[in-house]
């Protein structure tokens, strides 16, 4: 059996309250999504904080402690990779505080800036829980998400000095040829370990010719087996991206940051629904998810 | 004979006076360089301006006034495609400034936000001619060349006012989707004229592979046939990428904004020697250069 | 619900009994794996005839009479498409031969020559249920698979005089550009029905790169939408190629022909079996499977 | 500079007499255009032996004695690579065994066995020189170009039994993986050296995405800088993917069995033609003909 990572991201900070009755958004719930990811075979959980009286992304380390503190109680195991994404609005200094605060093992690292286009998504919403949440997806047609080359250096170096791995968050082709830049400058030791995150509009799309070719590009820039990745498509297209990036090879990516539906029409009702799904398609085609120690395993080497 | 647009974009912004001494920086050089490329063969030119005293890009309409009126003077029939992304430190107002003035047959249009890192370039300049080149190319480091899709609205809608073709500069597969995008939501009318931009530092790369998978990305997104595009590469890649480009079926650009040297080791004293090399192989390979109304018909299809 | 065409391949001439005692051999075994597979989700069944008394390939049509016959006792409205590959020893005639005689509304037509080198398998096999299995696997050392340009173009006047549809067999890439030139020729007519036969030893492989190569090329030479097409993997590679043929647009088949287990390790009892897993598969990814009428229609297109 | 390899096939057996007047026949013409070759700037000349009476290909040691003979007279220097395609009716046998007669440092091994159909280039010429012509072309409707597993390793193990390496001739996809299977097995000892022919009626095509792709898939089966490898394209296609091998890292090849004009509607005088072409484009592209002892080292490594 060919093992592979399920990274889950629980909530992230794109999707708004609006869009899923049970998208996650206090501490409480965070965690116990993503202890329940763990359970259905999640090997690491992606983490971001929101604000818990209306769900807007929120930098608080105070909530970013309680919701690893919350998930540690009851998961000693499960890969904690914290987001240095962060949310609209945020700064690069707050977006990097959580490294040397809880010094995570593992933590995304954005290779690239772009315009990150939700607005399209505010004009299907018809009732609206907050009132953040429309202007800000409509003020997305003015936004790029910054992560300048200085940027990628001071978060990289922030992340070496605390022991933390980088999850390389590749968001069109350029970002693979920009990991490989901050490789050859020494901002990255050892095998980068990517994500393909794929349908953002602005950047890539998710479809298998752009999912293949951001596979055969990192074949070329780090070698075969110089580098290990993960994969995942926005929305509707998450399991045929996972799925295919099974068959070549890589790890994938659920979770209610991506994708808020179980199947077509089927909202998912927590993280686990849709790691649930992805681990029996992975039985069924002769895949297993690796637990967390194997994934440490699998990153370190 | 396969007939195929010769673009020869003549100075830029990117460049610095330091890096080639044959670099067109005065109103009467720029000028003179387009009626002696288009002599040669190019049926547009690409026209920045620069500051006179110190070759450092400018958005001065007066400036682009005196260009323009210095081709005309000589050459009734060139296309002029005036440049709408500017240099760095232009807002976008100032960049879409050229196209209600000028109303240009042809602009650029440059297709998404990225970083833009010139700053490696520094460190391989030894003696610097002005004091602005160093710390502008150095500052690059935090640049990000920003078009948001409020901003190609825009620009788009301008151009669309004023009966300008949008020349779409694509820097990385993402910027073809977002092409579409535009196209999709009524701002691009007709078939679209793409230019693929490779080679800059921050976006993608230019290798047969990128160039290859650019043009299969667009047959999927606008269909064979359905829209017009050119390619280059920066720098050495500069012919590499144009002869692919022909036998891929599409246009090419050479200039100096692109690349200073003629050939390894040799620098260009002129666009012109850009161009009569460009056009001596292509006819070297059975491709003819169009004249200007025969780009004007290739486009307007 | 996208609607995609399961394909099921019952026998085969390749696999030999000594493989999996679950493969049908009598005309009884066949129509009734047959039937089956129609009742878990088949459109289409492909049928080749075996000698009923040691399971050898035969180009027999009483076999090919009696199979049919039962099927149809049974089910009236299941594709039948018959084999004109035959299996080895069998001339051109003798595998044309079911077309005249049935008319079927679909066959094979296998479209180029090639090395079919089965000669490895016979290395893993310690035990042989009938004499004639492993002279024939060693033989195929020195076995190509004859399809010349003449044979394609009698066989498929064949079928044009007997209103056969031709399910064009490509085991190449080279393979796609004679299906062109049958069609520019005028030998094929309508849209074409291709099938991506991959993972045979002598012809190309069956993995992602040339699953997507094999689709791509197709896009190129037919137009996207000029054709229909399905895919398989052979042996293991079955559901992933069949899988990712889905998510490229295809449809799929399995079959007894082309792959022996319904898991690793797991031999299918039936090629039901085969068909049932790969229905479930294509429900839970939000596919459905076509009924032969929606298949005819899919097909008359 | 970049050194590569131009291999020039001096009159192969494909074209005919009527095709072209210069098409050398004699003993004479094919040496002579061989030194010519070599002194234009091919490392490796590859020779098929004709009857001289009437241009039809021929297997004859004797023919074969004479070119080499006269080739060496005049050019101790060049790699001489022997056929062992042959031509139409040569048996396997007849086609090796130049090996063991000449030990070569270098003959053309074919990859794998497919329809080679010439006959569409029968209904183009309208005067016949010679009488065997007109149906020996029209033959090839029904002609498979033999080369089964079976052949190849009989090929191969002669071969290596004469410190010969062998030139792998890959005209499809499955060539390649053919390819990997005898380097598997051990038939092929050391990097392979690969011959992409593109471009033949029956197999794989002559274009862009083609060549790409063979690279692509011999980068996967071999590694990068685990093969060397030469392309060229039939006919008018010839300097495209000659050109395009370039950028792609590969080697060439030239000559009148391949190609018989020098642009378009000019006829090759002589196979010195186009290497000079072929020579002039690549000094303009900054490269640089390796000599042939240069081409021993790198095939050697």
């Amino acid at each position: 059996m060919s093992k592979r990572i399920v990274n889950c991201s629980i909530t992230g900070s794109i999707h708004t309250p609006s869009m899923s009755p049970y998208l996650p958004i206090t501490p409480d719930q965070i965690a116990q999504n993503a202890i329940d990811a763990a359970n259905a075979g999640a090997a690491s959980v992606h983490i971001h904080a929101r604000n818990p009286e209306n769900g807007a992304p929120s930098p608080s380390l105070d909530l970013f402690e309680e919701i690893v503190g919350k998930i540690r109680a009851k998961n000693k195991d499960v890969i904690i990779c914290l987001t240095t994404g962060g949310g609209m609005g945020m700064t690069v200094e707050q977006r990097a505080a959580v490294i040397p605060k809880f010094k995570p093992e593992l933590a995304s690292m954005n290779a690239g800036s772009f315009n990150w286009g939700l607005f399209p998504v505010a004009a299907k919403i018809k009732n609206w829980k907050y009132e953040w949440e429309k202007p800000v997806l409509e003020s997305t047609k003015g936004f790029i998400f910054q992560n300048t080359f200085a940027d990628m250096q001071r978060m990289l170096e922030i992340m070496n000095e605390n022991g933390t791995k980088p999850e390389l968050e590749c968001y069109d082709v350029g970002h693979l040829y920009n990991v490989k830049f901050m490789q050859d400058t020494g901002y990255i030791k050892g095998r980068p370990y990517l994500q393909f995150v794929l349908g953002i509009n602005g950047a890539n799309a998710a479809n298998p010719y752009e999912l293949q070719h951001m596979k055969m590009t990192a074949d070329r820039l780090f070698g075969v087996g110089g580098y290990e990745w993960s994969a995942f498509g926005a929305g509707k297209e998450e399991y045929p991206i996972c799925i295919q990036n099974l068959f070549l090879g890589g790890h994938v990516r659920v979770g209610m940051e991506d994708n808020l539906n179980v199947a077509k029409g089927v909202p998912a009702k927590s993280n686990a629904d849709l790691v649930e799904k992805m681990v029996r398609l992975m039985k069924e085609l002769d895949f297993e998810p690796a637990t967390p120690d194997e994934a440490r395993e699998i990153l370190k080497k």
